[in-house]
């Protein structure tokens, strides 16, 4: 029972820090958008798709969460964006403190878009608001249909649904209209993406979609 | 600091109570394994093919443990061993006091196996012993030659590293040397195997281990 009035204290702190944070990036007219997934479900090859077609046209800034190791932010670097790393140190989610604190770092830049990526896990980032615009639920092919179904709280909270590694639907045999399905049935109000970040097919449309949400 | 007291007294109580079912699977020379990993590794239809092939010779018991649905234990309960599920209800990760319940259903029948499928979380499952004899840790060559580095805490706590999918490698452009080494890395003392559930390629190495264990 004290466990959950200081969970739900935890998250009342969090839902005021995060709006600070909100108004904040509203202010400079920035886009925020708070990845999150499994692990391995491709968030950073997505994000280094995206990316790279965006940069021509827009400015791009980058908060890379992990538990452990920069391994991420350093391919973000590579793409000449600036970036700031959270390493959680065990912990299974970003809070929006941490996001404030990575943000301070990214203070001096000012970007029309705003990627978090958060630390892979379906179910304990859903809880937390850091200040973004939207969440992006990302779930790969090869991670099963029914997903949806067995973690429904992220699907709930997003407003765009990627689904990644579509080139690799001949060898799994699942059916893209089953991922749609499932995940509609949790929220109806998902927009869904379908893209392979290998071959490129379908990320012109996400990037598409991402322009005109600045626009 | 209140909230990472509680969390050390919540991690303590559950600890004790995984005492109390280690000794009593001990005593009914039960050997329990607890199967964890991101969501959409293959956990259930690893479990699926290992119990097709130990169900012969050996008596098999599961606790599926899941967020939301009874999708997983469904699936196992067509394979005719007895099944009880946990459903969560929102928390990340299976916990003694959960699995203690869900023994209490399965306390009639004896088995030489009890497979605890965990919440899909490569993270928070790491932390909670559930009184069983080895945590095994179920990592799908689509999520990536990294994760181990990423994801440390469970590759520390497990005992086997069972690498699935691994008929997609010729599709992913991974090495499975460098999966092995990177988990080598975290944990030199890992059980390594790699296996296909689909095309059944490595799980026959896996059971006769398994075998092994209870001879």
């Amino acid at each position: 029972m004290a466990v959950l009035k200081i969970e739900r204290k935890v998250l009342e702190k969090n839902d005021e820090i995060a709006d600070e944070i909100r108004k904040e990036l509203k202010s400079r007219k920035t886009f925020t958008l708070n990845l999150v997934s499994s692990p391995g479900s491709g968030k950073t090859t997505l994000l280094e798709q995206t990316i790279s077609r965006l940069k021509p046209t827009h400015s791009i800034s980058v908060i890379e969460g992990d538990v452990q190791t920069d391994i991420d932010a350093q391919r973000i670097d590579k793409l000449g964006v600036p970036v700031s790393q959270i390493v959680t140190n065990g912990s299974c989610h970003l809070e929006a403190d941490m996001v404030r604190d990575a943000f301070e770092q990214l203070r001096h830049v000012s970007s029309q878009f705003l990627f978090i990526e958060n630390v892979g896990n379906l179910v304990c980032t859903a809880d937390f608001d850091l200040g973004e615009d939207l969440k992006v639920a990302v779930l790969s092919v090869t991670e099963g249909e029914e997903k949806p179904l067995k973690y429904p709280a992220m699907f709930r909270v997003a407003g765009v649904l990627i689904i990644t590694k579509t080139d690799l639907v001949p060898y799994l045999g699942v059916s893209l209209e089953t991922f749609r399905k499932n995940a509609l049935t949790i929220n109806p109000d998902l927009v869904v993406f379908e893209v392979s970040s290998k071959t490129g097919e379908g990320v012109d449309a996400w990037v598409s979609w991402l322009k005109q949400q600045v626009r």
